[in-house]
């Protein structure tokens, strides 16, 4: 591919020559001759006068002018250099994964069950009565769909996935390997007796269109109604998402967070790691929460960080972190405090009997 | 069904017209003609003289006689409402999981393994050499359960779990899907060279009756001896059991709660989400622990409830995170109180100084 | 076997009737005749003088001389009593799975893969196109192996694994239930109006030699290059690698610990359960944290022992923590201070004016 295609493809300006063929991708301080970099942190400034590579993707502010280089290089200017550089690198390198098009002869699909055109469907995959698969669809080996489930066009499930019965996944949907889709939310009503009697979980689960869910999440179906995970919101592995929870559009989350029931996260938030969160509270929209925080009562306010555990806004979290730090010096500071004013009181005593005040 | 019907079912009294045929079930504020609804929260005891369903579960002690309303409504008294009214929503809706009687003729069962009278075996299920399946049992597709495994009548294992050799399940166990039981403790002894030399783990899971297991759980199995989840207890999802480690009977357990190797936890327990456990300690009955605690030592008192990190009796810790979040203000406070211990030593030397003191 | 066999094969020396017969092993309080036992930590060397055990394995610095007792007792005496009691029991036992030779008639393997000599694959595996597997591996029922995986000699999956397309596994592996190999990193590159552009994860996940991971943990390939688990390293459950990760040799990493992308931890590290890493940081050698830490910051001096939420050095942790089970008692003296200041104040001003100082 020349640099001048590559120029087209993301719709920028080429300044150097256009005709160089790429053939590979490489980090700057790594590349080659005939191969595309791009120069996106500006830690990395020093090196577009060394790198060897010969298309270089920069932003639309870099100073080319200012470049001081022996060896020609090409550079394409584009909005987002990092962005841009993997989308041509998709463009180069095969798909990561490939599944067979057609129906592996060992998958059991229901009679009953709606397949769309075109569909990529992997050894052992079970797919269950009535349901409704989109077109273009790849399911991979040892995943199992429960009866009555509907999924959109181009959807992707990665092998052994499971989603339970009547659960409904959008068009464009990922969804890595061992993550299970409709479980039972977990919910049990005491007896006089200590015992527990089982709430039966009858609701479903909607992930819309454009989510992608990481490996082995949980997400429980609903008591009654929904979970639902709305369009565009990106979920990392291990991620625990209860029963009746509502997550908002465009909404990311690091791995090992989770999210009790009922509780409703607004629209691009993004959550860090190992995030708990109590059920029934609501988060607001573009909501910035630290990892391993505690989130206890609802976020009101959108557009705030918040940090700690129990968690705080940003700001307050990190005084509160460093007097707490702080804290066994302060202890020692405060003795040294307490004998100061033991003497001054030893002392004021002393004087006002000389004084001979009462 | 009639009112009538289901106060029967209830063993509880009706006051209204009981011959009222109900079809649905609704929330309080949702609910419509023909419908059947319940008030346990007394947030919402004002939508009972609003609401258009047909029948409403009271508890005992509601005072129908004090209710205005313009239409007729029927009530059921029962003791407690919420759980009368999912026992009638699981009588009126189908079952969540519907999987056909029978052995799927791509199930792999071993000749040697005893299968009890009426089973639902999905399809790609393995089951190992002399399995003691009991009667009833349901196994979701792509379930592997190991040799010389034991299940109890009226298990339901959802698909993809995997079950190892020698482990016993009780009899009306739920298993969610993803979740492993009887994988390897995690036993490495030093060597050395610094390398580690792997500790057989000899043991076995025993799961008690009526224990339900979440989804993408781990239970090792012991080292020697036994782990053993006892009769009644829950646990969610994602949830970590160490080897050699006792879950009491009835204990509670939320998402993502670690439990390390042989811990022993009382019977009716109830632990939050993200809670840590260290090995080698033991929890008494009756206790509670809040979301992400660390407890890294014996809870020998029964009922108590405790939380944080490190977790504290929750008065305590109530406190102690109180005082937390006012240190950053006391630590300014502090400051000025040197300055006024300064302010009042140099005045007191001049004082001194003045009346002519030492 | 013999005692005298059993002191042969650990190499070691025997003190008593070599000749004494061996059929079971037991803990030392509860070993009866003809049973093997040990003694490791020195609170159970009282049981040495009742214990009815026929042979028991001792340090070399063990003073047989200093035993009272009443009944004969061999003694074998060995480097790491407990390290060779499970070398005797893992050779007395059978091993914990035992899967049949060859290939089951539902495994699935693509026409162009290779599989070593002497293989035992269960029921519904799936062998992707042009995989290397390795002699002797063992390849339980239900797991998944992608397009290009190379596995080495001697490895060992349980059922319901997932191994991704392009992912190295080394010899003598072993990976527990559930696990995935091999998902896609979690990267997202933001659009303007607020959704997110995947950004491809084309690198792959490569596990040395002797590794373990437990049952149902995430290991996420990378973005370009390498996600790395060195030779030796051992994980347990439901442990999250993301990409670009790198996990020095034999380091043990306990339960649902996390860890960000493209950080780099160290060689025979041990880290706790429940701990979290942020991304792109390093990890010295032979460094400890302690379960549910948080570590924000690379940690430089190899050999160090860290704990916290944030982590510090251990003895500033536990002084820091200290401080903080302090600080409600604090917070109340500090009060009382305060009012002894006012005194002070008042008490000086009174005998100012009655001296006639300004």
């Amino acid at each position: 591919m020349k640099a001048q295609d590559i120029a087209r493809m993301l719709d920028a300006e080429v300044v150097g020559d256009g005709n160089v063929e790429i053939f590979k991708t490489a980090k700057i301080e790594e590349a080659r001759d005939g191969e595309l970099t791009f120069l996106a942190n500006p830690k990395y400034r020093k090196f577009v006068e060394t790198t060897a590579a010969s298309v270089i993707l920069v932003s639309e502010t870099f100073d080319v002018g200012n470049v001081r280089r022996t060896r020609p290089l090409t550079y394409i200017r584009v909005q987002d250099p990092y962005l841009s550089f993997f989308r041509i690198l998709q463009t180069l390198t095969p798909p990561a994964e490939k599944l067979p098009k057609g129906v592996h002869r060992t998958a059991v699909i229901a009679k009953t069950a709606s397949i769309g055109s075109n569909p990529s469907i992997g050894a052992h995959v079970v797919i269950g009565e009535r349901c409704k698969i989109g077109a273009n669809t790849r399911i991979h080996p040892g995943t199992v769909i429960g009866d009555d489930v509907e999924v959109g066009d181009e959807a992707l499930f990665y092998a052994n996935v499971t989603v339970r019965e009547r659960c409904k996944v959008g068009g464009c949907v990922i969804v890595h390997s061992g993550t299970v889709i409709g479980s039972d939310g977990f919910g049990f009503a005491p007896r006089r007796d200590g015992t527990y009697e089982k709430i039966p979980q009858l609701g479903i689960v909607v992930i819309e269109d454009d989510v992608e869910i990481g490996a082995n999440s949980s997400i429980d179906r609903a008591t009654l109604g929904e979970t639902r995970i709305k369009r565009g919101a990106k979920l990392d592995n291990l991620i625990q998402v209860a029963h009746n929870v509502v997550i908002g559009e465009n909404t990311v989350i690091a791995a090992q967070t989770g999210i009790s029931g009922s509780t409703k996260i607004g629209n691009n938030c993004v959550i860090g790691g190992q995030v708990g969160f109590v059920g029934h509270i609501e988060i607001a929209d573009r909501v910035t929460i630290g990892a391993q925080s505690g989130i206890s009562k609802s976020i009101t306010k959108p557009g705030g960080t918040y940090f700690g555990y129990p968690a705080k806004e940003l700001m307050k979290a990190l005084r509160m972190y460093g007097a707490l730090r702080q804290l066994p010096g302060v202890l020692e500071n405060l003795r040294a405090l307490e004998e100061r004013i033991l003497d001054l009181e030893r002392e004021l005593k002393e004087t006002r009997s000389e004084v001979g005040s009462p």
